[in-house]
């Protein structure tokens, strides 16, 4: 197999060795179920309890706020479900450039349980208009309609953030409850959940170098929530289920050593981030990107004008082993294309590459993606390529 | 620390080093994301598709019946709410031994959905009254309500096994769904699920030496179920969220493990529980039995009236590095006690402790037990002995 170029860490990113490292010993001697009282039982509850002391730290909130989940999407499901089912929210205001996670979500909650929903108008490159969240929210707030807002803080796919504590200033004005989908920024932004004043916020762990299959959901104080998924009486009642135990740990691991480093580890991504938008400016004037200096730093979205299908060129990266992605990986294979690019006006046609990095990726790894992209497009203008 | 006596493998197992071995790529060069088209992302699919081709061909299914899930738990809840939700089913009729997971599912469906819910009268250790079952069927029937039928294959507290072919045939006669928690006995018997007419199954990896974390759902041909969790495309758009692909991995590789030499481990283990109830019968006349020869025969539910609380009991064990369990580990530090032994009319007051056997338990774990619980019982013989 050719060294593979992996320049898709918005997708999932690899497991790293030392968190590995952690999560063995919970894969083989303390097996314990957490919720059994004898010793091996007891280590695995503290090892849990520990793992959630430390998130909630990492993250700006108690414990108490921290409930592990499956991962982002189930997080998503349990703040949607919960904020209408529980909090008496009617309305549902989002974007339509929200994960499939939180969009799929409320158009369940409008099928199933009766409540609206709208989209927030967007600005160029699907940044929230404040004043129109602001007019949607004094709209329902007048006719006693209680919302629930759900903005993700950065869009996955081109790397617009959100300015959450806006947002939650906003929300918390007329009443209404805040989710942030925040799986693109926690375990990459230095974020302080309980000053950001948002009532849900998710995350998941195999965004930043975690295991895949855990995931957490911040609940904010004095939010009483019931649970997606019933039975025992796991996470203090709120999420039934054995609980992942060597996942938990796994995603704690993960989140510790991502912030450790953080300010350096985003410096660094950033200057592999601006060296290939500079290196893709000068191969061509054609190529532009949606997202800017000030997007997510992960995240480099690129528009190609000269290839029709972003699935024609992902194929011809994939056979040099390079590794980026359409839509997000999530709607790979919808026939559609990327929901996001629609969103935001981008003319079909028009092939929009995602690449991602992360600590893991090296600035050769970029220097092949540029070379590569370089000779395909090459190969574009010297020959008509087509899918067959 | 001493020496572990594990004999709480319904409450949940070690991971066997060759699954542990089998997951290991997965958690490490295998990083791909299963939903993105490159080659990474190709090789998780593949790994996903062929674990779940290998758990179908183990359990008498075909690929397109089994979905990964969270575990057991999730299985549950979704089968439950897809049954009252899109198959039209307004009654449930369970059972009040059944594993919290469906029990407060059952529940949340009578709060949510407006639907209702009986118990079927149960015979002497919990076994199910079919004849009970088929009046309260044909009373629903009569009136044109479809019911969902929630029984478990096997007690996790006491061992009680069910006849699903016999359930199911009693629930397709008469037009109800049947759903069986089998998280006890899929990996300890040979299931065709196929063959049995179950139209719903729950199983969870770690009961047979799997990872936490991960189970699956099988759904019969014909059942058009939606999700519980929404979102991305995965499971063919029936469970979003990115897989745990090395949970999926994990699961496949324990089950065939499991059943690769599963009568020969069910006779070793068969071995162990009758050695275990021979001895506890010659230690003292008093002593009984909640589970009898037909049982699950991975557990052996134990009855010892000269002790009044079963927490103080396992205390005394725990002390002794002896993992044992009064109810199941879910219901741990729930005050009531046991539901189940409650539901089976066992007076209140005697100490009633599960004791259950995997491939990995040696005989002499067994021997130690059994010394160890004759000490005590010799100490509380000889003395008052209270929690205090």
């Amino acid at each position: 197999m050719n060294k593979i170029t992996y320049l898709d860490n918005a997708a999932t990113t690899s497991l790293d060795p030392a968190v590995l490292e952690a999560m063995v010993p919970y894969m083989t001697i303390n097996y314990g179920n957490p919720s059994s009282s004898y010793s091996i039982g007891r280590q695995s509850r503290m090892a849990v309890e520990s793992a959630r002391k430390q998130v909630a730290d990492l993250l700006g909130a108690k414990a108490t706020n921290i409930y592990f989940t499956s991962g982002g999407t189930e997080s998503n499901n349990t703040a949607i479900t919960s904020a209408v089912r529980d909090l008496g929210c009617t309305h549902i205001i989002t974007s339509p450039t929200e994960h499939h996670a939180v969009l799929h979500s409320v158009e369940h909650q409008c099928n199933c349980a009766g409540v609206t929903s709208s989209y927030v108008k967007l600005l160029p490159l699907g940044a929230v208009d404040f004043s129109d969240l602001e007019a949607q929210l004094a709209d329902k707030a007048a006719l006693g309609v209680k919302c629930l807002v759900s903005l993700m803080h950065a869009n996955n796919e081109i790397g617009t953030l959100l300015d959450i504590n806006r947002a939650s200033e906003i929300c918390n004005r007329y009443g209404a409850i805040f989710h942030s989908d925040c799986v693109q920024t926690i375990g990459h932004y230095p974020i302080n959940l309980a000053a950001s004043g948002v009532h849900f916020a998710s995350a998941s762990g195999h965004k930043f170098h975690g295991p895949k299959g855990t995931g957490i959901l911040y609940v904010s104080d004095g939010i009483n929530f019931s649970p997606l998924i019933y039975g025992g009486g796991q996470e203090r009642r709120k999420r039934a289920g054995t609980e992942n135990v060597h996942g938990i740990i796994g995603f704690a691991k993960a989140l510790s050593m991502a912030m450790d480093n953080q300010a350096e580890e985003e410096k660094y991504i950033r200057s592999l981030n601006n060296h290939m938008r500079a290196a893709l400016s000068a191969m061509s004037p054609e190529i532009t990107f949606n997202s800017t200096e000030t997007s997510l730093y992960t995240v480099l979205s690129v528009n190609f004008p000269s290839i029709k299908d972003s699935e024609l060129l992902l194929t011809f990266l994939d056979q040099m082993s390079v590794c980026a992605s359409g839509g997000s990986a999530c709607s790979t294979g919808d026939e559609q294309g990327s929901h996001v690019i629609a969103a935001i006006g981008k003319k079909i046609g028009c092939a929009t590459i995602r690449f991602s990095f992360s600590r893991m990726t090296k600035e050769e790894d970029v220097d092949f993606a540029v070379k590569a992209i370089s000779n395909i497009l090459e190969l574009f203008g010297n020959a008509e390529v087509t899918a067959g």
